[in-house]
């Protein structure tokens, strides 16, 4: 503890990623990165991007990103004032606590859930609670009709990979029309469906996605916001009140092929989505209870080793997973999806762990 | 404004970034933009990063940018851990602003200087004073020994272009034990002195650099913080509450060659200052008061013509410069230092335009 530190860093308990290793190589299946590469259509456009002898990387990048703004607008069939572009979803949801949290109501979110929104909370002194999902990890719709300052909720949730019908999410939509509803779409293209549809009827809700999942593109750190008008707006405002450049002209020119590539997307959601159904009913065969996944990743418990222990002896077989020491979950593992071969490799490993 | 804005927000006046319009070509000394390319090690390493077909992008940074701070390190003599990167140096000052600032003190800053403070502190509710400059701009050193909840000083100011020497810079943090004094040293290279040489004496000073100007990678950004450990853990600990991944693989991987490339870094800073002194010997020629600048951009006034007529003269000849309509400067335009070429046609522009 420094005496030079704010009171908002003092007692916070920062997030940590994933493990990255460099003792050996290991089998990363503990930050749900795509085993693909991306759209061979961005690596051209990173090359153009920088120019020949790197000439255009001595200018800053467009600060309205205007370019892959509209590409994203063509894509979701939106208009560009209703997309909004930054530095990982991570940064977006920062920015969105910002820009709407501060309420003295609490802002709610799941008690199970991506981690780092209780750090986001605690670094801008939110006032939150955490709503406890059902027994069976679904989300208790109800739960979230109740007084708040803000909602967010992940779809699919992480780390458990469950999906909420739209129908639900309309329906807190509908119920919370002075609060901003963020819908967290990390993993949406999985198999789940996006509520990109709902933000004409609904001036309340924002969505966030990722190009670090389904678009490959974890390295470049790309995320998107969908809304109205007057959320992106406040987003903007954020912005420009904290860094008026946040996407860099490499990350910018490749995110705006990897959205126009279509196809190579959808091949890649595809295989993903086939390596998951098929692990997933393998590990059903060998005792493990599989959380029905629409994300990259799934989170399985099985019937007598406990998590820890599997974790511990895939780490010493070089296989990263991710285990959370937290209430609830601490017999849980999440394992990305990877290749086939990796995913055959992981299977090995843990037939001769479990039985 | 939108009933869904935060209170921090709704009367918030963003920061302006220089213009980028798409209309025509133009000679663009507006944004101090470096005129020359980044050093060509600097492109090896962005192919190399990306991977052959891209496969290197599909994974995240390394979160702890542990390479760049410590070629960083290396450069500078310090320890890896005196060494903070992130995404441009506009997130570091809001990261300091988090980490640093909440006193019952206000923190102080120069009156004329680089406007995004103003703008940090009023994102982040920090109470703030200005300190008025003395009339030949120089900074009144003994105004930044009263009371104060932190402060921040740029040198070279922007957009004076005047150093302040380092015996100044060292009263101050003498003065100032409790409290983190923040130099800014974005344009420190092109003849100011760092002050980085007092860090091991002053556990209050963070400075804070850019890779965008001395090292022509503001298309990439890239900015660094050098201090003692405690404040580089509190920047950390702020960056780990929004985001884990500020910087990515390629501009990681570009940073890290700019600044092992010295040779490269020192020609092109030569060629830039020699460029600046000529051009500001030629103004004061033709009439202009050119301010003493260390910076790759000089601060000039015509001793008939008014500024805000020469900044639109010059704009119809496709040559853009920065006018700030603000108090006490309102009679000056900042001038980048360009090329050679670029030069010679700003110099026969105003020369036809002032006579």
């Amino acid at each position: 503890m420094s005496k030079y530190w704010s009171k908002a860093i003092r007692n916070i308990k920062p997030y940590t990623p994933g493990e990255q290793p460099k003792d050996m190589k290991y089998i990363k299946l503990n930050t749900n990165e795509n085993p693909y590469p991306p759209s061979p259509k961005a690596m051209e456009a990173i090359a153009k991007a920088a120019g020949e002898a790197g000439e255009n990387l001595r200018l800053y990048p467009d600060p309205t990103c205007e370019e892959l703004r509209c590409a994203i607008a063509d894509y979701y069939k939106l208009e560009k004032q209703q997309v909004f572009v930054g530095n990982g979803s991570d940064e977006l949801l920062a920015f969105s606590f910002l820009a709407f949290f501060d309420s003295d109501s609490p802002v709610l979110f799941p008690d199970i859930t991506y981690s780092f929104y209780r750090v986001y909370a605690s670094l801008f002194r939110t006032d939150y609670r955490e709503v406890p999902l059902n027994d069976d990890f679904s989300i208790p719709v109800e739960a979230f009709f109740e007084t708040n300052g803000g909602i967010i909720i992940p779809n699919p949730n992480a780390p458990t990979g469950k999906f909420l019908p739209l129908r639900d999410i309309e329906s807190i939509l509908e119920r919370n029309e002075n609060s901003v509803v963020i819908i967290d779409e990390a993993y949406v293209d999985f198999g789940g469906e996006s509520a990109v549809a709902l933000i004409e009827k609904y001036p309340n809700l924002l969505i966030i996605q990722t190009f670090s999942k389904s678009r490959s593109l974890a390295g470049l750190r790309i995320g998107m916001a969908l809304g109205n008008n007057d959320l992106i707006e406040g987003l903007d405002r954020v912005k420009n009140s904290i860094n008026s450049y946040t996407l860099d002209r490499i990350a910018l020119a490749a995110a705006v092929q990897a959205i126009k590539d279509e196809k190579h997307f959808e091949e890649t959601i595809r295989k993903i989505i086939n390596t998951r159904e098929r692990v997933s009913k393998e590990l059903v065969q060998i005792g493990f209870k599989v959380i029905d996944s629409r994300a990259n990743f799934i989170f399985i418990s099985h019937e007598t080793m406990h998590a820890r222990d599997i974790f511990k002896r895939l780490r010493d077989r070089g296989i990263l997973v991710r285990y959370f020491n937290e209430a609830r979950i601490d017999n849980y593992l999440r394992v990305s999806i990877g290749t086939d071969e990796e995913m055959d490799s992981f299977l090995k490993a843990i037939r001769e762990i479990v039985i």
